[in-house]
């Protein structure tokens, strides 16, 4: 065993309700395996390569403090979004990478993050090995998009699914309050780019009081406006109360999202990426004009990734246990793995923190499979329901303070 | 005392999380005070007036069904907005009301709702005195948006004023989390087209550990945007993540709405109400374009009056007590009231019902005062914060049945 017994973690990419409950137990369990100190990186590696860190001794004093961090949202330690260039493009970036961790004398590394940070973890282990250095490293998934290939899902998306489903059961006794001899439509747009899984967890608003959605639709299969026109126009033969689920991100079958057909100035942000915003306003105005009747869009918007007042114990427990895996797995020679979550078993739930190599995973998207959307696309399957519901089990209460959920903050 | 001893309620206008919570008062308190049937109406005295109504010991039980009521969402007998003509207009009308009433035996009549609902209140009470029926006729006020006269405050508010400053707090650790040598502003839209309560408790969020927001504007107050740039502009030479609250019918000096500077088309709905979304992202995109950072456009939407998972429990209760208090009004004699929330202490914070006549009530609408808001006419003073910290108070915790919060339904 190295004499050097540092380790350093940091945060990368969209936050989570529960990054901090992996931050939580890398920190406890690293403190348990008699780790020194455990610095945090603040804004990720970008903050790393301006020698930015903390040792997290002087932030979290107490397993109060723990409790809280757990129920803190958002990346504690703050976060990025930088993708290290390949090795042989920009050498420097490494040696001097390499030369903080030695400064700092850190043995294990440790990032939790998504498919960006998990590129980062790979470079950075083969560097290492390349170069002979003997510092571990070691990634920790962290998605509401749930889109990690080999790990069973992702921690986050638990609490996403538990607080989308939530307010899907509030909107919808919502619109049923209101609707009297009065045709109603609710879009509700929900996150969710290329992979649907944000937007599938609605369907588990269906339950012994609630129907769910009337409709949801993916991204993974193309959008037709005409059909979905008269699938709506159909279902309101039935039912004067209509509510649907889309993901952001729904395309036409040529390639068009549908929020681009709103006919405004395409908005690209600094990352290339175009904005998705107005998908349900515009469905909601298509359909308000074609069918005369009031609609109304719903965006569940950024709240869907932070609101960890609605978070799912089985999330929080997941995620800090693949903290604490990932020191484990470092401490006792890994590297270039990222800790995944196994299902052992589906009733009872039971999963367990699994280990793969870190280049299995980097840079795949994993989509929502067609067999777990009904034959008319437009609806989940009793298999998406039987996997996801064990995702939001058990709640996670805020600690309130003065009425209010309270947060662990940097103190520098 | 009266031989036909039934009492019929109704609720009215937009939902809350709470309006239910006042359902349940009345129930139990008539139950109490030995009334034999309690109707309910189906969306309120629309579905009256279609001899649409139930009786509630259909669906209500037991002392467990009264707590799922009182955590559920929506209007559980569903609402309307349905304003009574003038008695002279359309006396027909009234005759039917009060064949209704009597078939039933109905000694006592509540109506649960907002400014619209006290004036079916004010005419239907009017209309017993003059044509000599026995009836009493008792308001409960309801509404997310506290622009109710004479009463400290509404039922409803206090649990979206506790939603919107936890999201806001929620939202601000996001912020916080994502941005590293980059400016960053978030613009939060929040409901109200005349009164700015809502927004204004977004600076709840202004806590031990989290700065609340930036800058907030609201509709009582005229918006001047170039104002605005210039004060986020200063802003940011202090910061780099700014958080706004803006209310979605804040209003140039000239009387339009800040959501038609877009240029889109005016939509206006069934009431001739202009629809109002779209402040935020109007106001995202011009400093977008102006300041030429990151910009995103949040909007809190219908979930601020139906996030019952997120209820106060000084809302939740004060809300059981009016309903209680308007059934012991009626039984008393008194008629042509409202039922109010006077505050009896603010430290330790009591309320307790007091009573006003309805016609000092319906139609007005109370808005925040300027001595609450800043001089630079952006931000709440401490007076607002001490006014509106008591009602948010105390948690309310849902049932939550595999993972979800349990809702009671009608039944039918």
């Amino acid at each position: 065993m190295s004499q050097k017994r540092n380790i350093i973690v940091g945060q990368s990419g969209g936050p989570t309700s529960v990054i901090n409950s992996s931050l939580a137990g890398v920190y406890k369990t690293a403190k348990e395996r008699g780790f020194h100190k455990v610095y945090g990186m603040l804004h990720g590696i970008q903050g790393f390569l301006d020698e930015k860190y903390v040792d997290l001794s002087t932030q979290i004093h107490t397993n109060m403090d723990i409790e809280v961090l757990k129920r803190t949202p958002s990346a504690f330690l703050g976060s990025c979004r930088f993708k290290l260039p390949e090795i042989h493009e920009n050498p420097e970036i490494y040696e001097k990478i390499f030369q903080i961790l030695d400064k700092l004398e850190i043995e294990v590394f440790i990032y939790i993050g998504g498919n960006d940070s998990m590129d980062t973890i790979k470079k950075l282990s083969d560097y290492a090995i390349v170069k002979g250095h003997s510092q571990k490293f070691l990634g920790v998934p962290k998605t509401i998009d749930n889109d990690l290939a080999l790990t069973d899902h992702t921690p986050g998306y638990g609490s996403a699914a538990k607080y989308i489903a939530t307010s899907t059961k509030e909107i919808i006794r919502d619109a049923l309050g209101l609707s009297y001899n009065k045709e109603n439509i609710t879009i509700m747009e929900i996150m969710g780019r290329n992979a649907g899984w944000l937007t599938a967890a609605s369907a588990l608003a269906k339950t012994e009081e609630c129907e769910g959605p009337d409709l949801i639709y993916l991204p993974e299969i193309p959008f037709d406006i005409d059909k979905f026109l008269k699938t709506v126009q159909d279902l309101m033969k039935k039912k004067e109360n209509i509510v649907i689920a889309v993901s952001e991100g729904i395309k036409l079958a040529d390639g068009r999202y549908v929020c681009e057909l709103s006919g405004g100035a395409d908005y690209v942000d600094a990352f290339g990426h175009k904005q998705l915003q107005g998908t349900a306003t515009y469905l909601a105005n298509f359909l308000g004009a074609q069918i005369g009747c009031k609609t109304r869009a719903v965006e569940f918007s950024t709240l869907q990734r932070c609101a960890s007042h609605m978070a799912s114990r089985t999330d929080i427990n997941e995620a800090f246990m693949v903290g604490g895996a990932a020191v484990k797995a470092a401490d006792e020679g890994d590297t270039g793995k990222m800790v995944v979550i196994d299902r052992v078993s589906d009733d009872p739930y039971q999963s367990a923190a699994g280990i793969y190599d870190v280049h299995r995973i980097a840079n795949n998207e994993k989509l929502v499979p067609r067999e777990w959307v009904n034959k008319e696309g437009n609806n989940m399957t009793e298999d998406f329901i039987n996997y996801v519901k064990p995702l939001i089990q058990g709640d996670f209460q805020p600690f309130m303070v003065n009425g209010l959920p309270e947060h662990l903050v940097l103190n520098l």
